[in-house]
């Protein structure tokens, strides 16, 4: 049994999915492409072989040939287009963030209790990574001790010019939060934000650098730079009772040349997750064509990671220690 | 369209092959399964959800459900089964070696050759490894230059009781010889072994140490060291005119523990090498669904590395160095 | 001309100092020992040939065959030995903290300003580690452009059981705000501190983790974690506009046994910083012979980290941020 | 007590080893210059301070302020330098070789016996290099079972125009004959070398790489090729029963900069052996001050490395493996 896939958004993270549905997801096919920008749409169906085009997004959804979708268009379309796949009852896999804004994800909270089946993922694919992978299973058998501390570093080569200081919190910084929740198991308690000079290569943006502590008292701190000029860099680390376990570099190859002994950096997040978006697909797809809920990000990690997110903005914006409460998880995502 | 993949050989190889299917390769089903041993095909077939066991490789290779092979019996089996795929028109993916003799090899040949169409792949499953990946195209590219030698290591943990000296040679080596010719696109004219003083842990097996040359002169050396006892680590380094280029260790995460940091290495081929083997069946699927020709080595290239081992072979029993000519590529395999 | 050399505390520094003087240090010989545990004394004296033992530390640094005094005594009694060396005209070599609250730093500045001669380098060793000195040279040379952020890391394996959480802010975390200030030029504006779980291992000590601003708004985070058990561990990278540079890891051997690949951490300090240390003596020796003043840490900057400490120290208390102004450096330490 | 160290040979070599003494060596200070070419000895004389100049290197070694001498100068003046420092009794670093033929070096072997007293060290630094040593270490200790395969390579930037194919091995890998006895405690019976195509850097020049074995059977191949262009690299393995160990490459910083991570490699064995240098300066004038035999190489080592190095000429001469036979170390170099 092959599902078909829709994806909404032809943009950089559309067509990226695209691709990876193209080279080989076993029981998927895109069957679908939707994007307000024709033109973009009918590029990336000439690109997959002649994907069909779908007027709207609704008629997309509601099309039988579609069994489920993958929601890569702007942030502010991400929750109706996630309410009207729940309401359609396809599963859907959501381009992080899961909506604008904090109240948008309540709703779909709402909405997915309410049908009484978890149909949602949204796009942190940094769970399928296999560092973050590993660093989670060693939290889990214990086997450096309690983790105290975890340092994390978040670089982007440049950001397109309307990524602001505040965004590199709500966009960049989210990433981090989810995963440092994937991997430590639980929520955070306290946020504060501070801001260095900016880079001369974009004076109207700052890095972010934010401390936040987790309910056991773990501290983690994050570095956002989103104009790092020489690459995609995420780094993390976590610090144990009885030792330390960090993402390792993984070149496939080393070059010594020109005085130099090193490594290529991949420009991008696609590089750098290449292998961790494809495992987000496959996993997405078998729990579309099992039924079960997604192994990703469900909706209520999406909520908590943009709540988090909420919080450091505040953080950033007052100078103090901002406390942070998402509420009890509801039994419906355990 | 999805081809089914009848897989002979239920042991080590095949049980791995059967499980990458299963975790998904887009285009293709496990569909079959045949082994001499019997309980040990059941056992395979009920890992993998109830495939259908086959009473004789002839019956499945004539399946019409059945759309292409995957060979992974010992060794002297590959010649038979590969040409009776070649004689049913069915595309073959075969475990290393291409056939236990040089003679059974060529056999293989001429049957390709005389059917008009390629069908066998021969499952050196290297050439689907980013990092050699990377090496072939730096020279392809040039920007490193000319090659002028390569350094091959090729380390086992332990290996069974049964692989002797020559074996080293015959079973790992065969490896490299593949995989430099590979990256190198050339073929080698000479070669002579050094063997070195036997392990302790293998007292009846000796590590071999092989440099072989090319056509334009470029020396490749290759230790194979199948008692190493700390894990798989294969390593290699192409050092051009202008700059040197070398497979990088990949671990996922790095870790500092007990006085020291340091990462784990995969125990065998499979972790090492796990990405290259789905590459591979991927790839082998999307040349058999489209009839294209293998993306990876030929029956020819399979031939071209069994070639180049009995020429070790023959170095190591003389301690002279000895020529090596496979005659002219045929224009069937350009 | 060959200076005679009197240490002041035959313990692991004290002692540590001797065996370098003994193993080589052009111009200086080891020529006095006072420990008021005088059989301390005399098993360093008999560690290094027979070396004259005082009575008294005055005694000691008032005599003729003495030239330069190494203080290596308890913290406080840092600055009345250091008053007294002044007092005398003789060059000083002080372990770190210059002394033992802020009003006996002032003392010194004081004093050698009266006596117009600088006489006191503080033994902040770091700054003599090849390491460093390459992150300060290239904020010198503007390769990298300006610096934004700064991650420094300091782990002990394990710490005694005296040391409290102030302490490792007052004992451990003022190494980094030395070094940060040598290689950044500038001093820190602010700073906060958060204190993560205790290890299992220390649960009466917490790690500490703090964030200073400088006053051109680079952000330095620091983590000094007593406890991390597997082996000294100290790292530090530099974020600017157009790069990062790091303290590269600098085992001279690597090792793979038992499934892993990497290397042994040094134990503790004296063998990370060992080159560092012998450096910073030579340095010393060579201006002690030529009097000028010393390459390493001035008293100034002994005053500038214990203040920075004091600050970091009541940012813990209070949870608060807390403003950091050392007041304007005199010119005689320019 | 101080010795006056007078240099023979203001070259590069002999320059750098000024500078060593002018740096800082406990116990010794350079007392004398002499070059054949006056100007030559006479800026070295400047650049260290006003140091003497000998007129004639004869007249510095009987001089009595003079107490041991320093060969840096051309090859063929290595056997009348060094006879002459034996016969006026004084102690003598030889840069290597020790002599520009066998005989010569048989010449210094006896005459060093006949007087009784070993004066002689060759400057094999890399016998003081921490890595070397650690990999001596565990093979005295036994940690990782008998060694059983050494991998080593040995390249520079660029070679001078007369260094021919030949030098190659006489001039460079002769540094790898001396370590790898150094490391594994054991001669070299046999040898046989491979010579890869040129590199168009170089054409006239072509890399080396030998196979030597070791007369309890453990196999060392060597690559030399002083043409890779992009610095000066130095590695080596030791491939032993239980593990292997290696050389870790020593930078002290590590930077991420236009789309890669790494570091830079020492333009020469200068910066590569730094330390080396001046532990092999510090042990040797350590030595002399002792009268105790230097820790170094000796005459014999010096001569097993030349004979080695002829063996494998005439291996790369008539292109078969080649017997070495160097006989019995006399008990005097016990």
């Amino acid at each position: 049994m092959t599902i078909g896939i829709g994806i909404v958004g032809a943009g950089i993270m559309g067509a990226d999915h695209a691709r990876i549905l193209h080279q080989g997801i076993a029981g998927a096919v895109l069957a679908g492409i939707h994007d307000a920008d024709r033109p973009r749409a009918a590029r990336l169906a000439a690109d997959t072989r002649g994907t069909r085009i779908f007027e709207t997004a609704a008629e997309m959804i509601g099309d039988p040939a579609i069994g489920a979708v993958l929601i890569a268009s702007p942030d502010e379309t991400h929750a109706p287009l996630a309410l009207a796949c729940i309401a359609a009852g396809k599963p859907v896999l959501c381009e992080k963030p899961l909506a604008a804004t904090l109240e948008a994800c309540r709703d779909i909270l709402a909405s997915e209790i309410a049908g009484g089946r978890r149909l949602v993922q949204v796009g942190y694919m940094r769970r399928f990574d296999p560092g973050y992978r590993a660093m989670r299973q060693s939290v889990a058998e214990g086997r450096l001790g309690a983790p105290l501390m975890m340092h994390c570093v978040h670089r982007n080569a440049v950001a397109p010019h309307y990524i602001t200081s505040d965004l590199v919190i709500a966009n960049a910084m989210v990433h981090e939060f989810d995963v440092a929740r994937f991997v430590l198991g639980e929520d955070f308690a306290a946020a504060s934000v501070s801001s260095p000079r900016a880079s001369g290569n974009a004076p109207a943006r700052q890095p972010q650098f934010a401390v936040l502590e987790t309910s056991s008292g773990v501290v983690v701190d994050i570095e956002a730079f989103l104009d790092c000029q020489y690459g995609y860099d995420v780094r993390a680390e976590l610090v144990c009772e009885n030792g330390s376990i960090a993402l390792a570099p993984n070149p496939p190859v080393a070059i010594r040349q020109d005085g130099r002994d090193g490594f290529a950096l991949a420009p991008d997040w696609r590089g750098r997750f290449v292998d961790a978006y494809r495992e987000q697909m496959q996993a997405w797809v078998a729990s579309a064509a099992s039924g079960r809920p997604a192994a990703g990000s469900s909706a209520w990690d999406g909520y908590v990671a943009s709540a988090t997110a909420a919080a450091c903005l505040e953080a950033r914006r007052t100078g103090a220690k901002v406390r942070i409460d998402v509420g009890a998880r509801p039994d419906f995502y355990a």
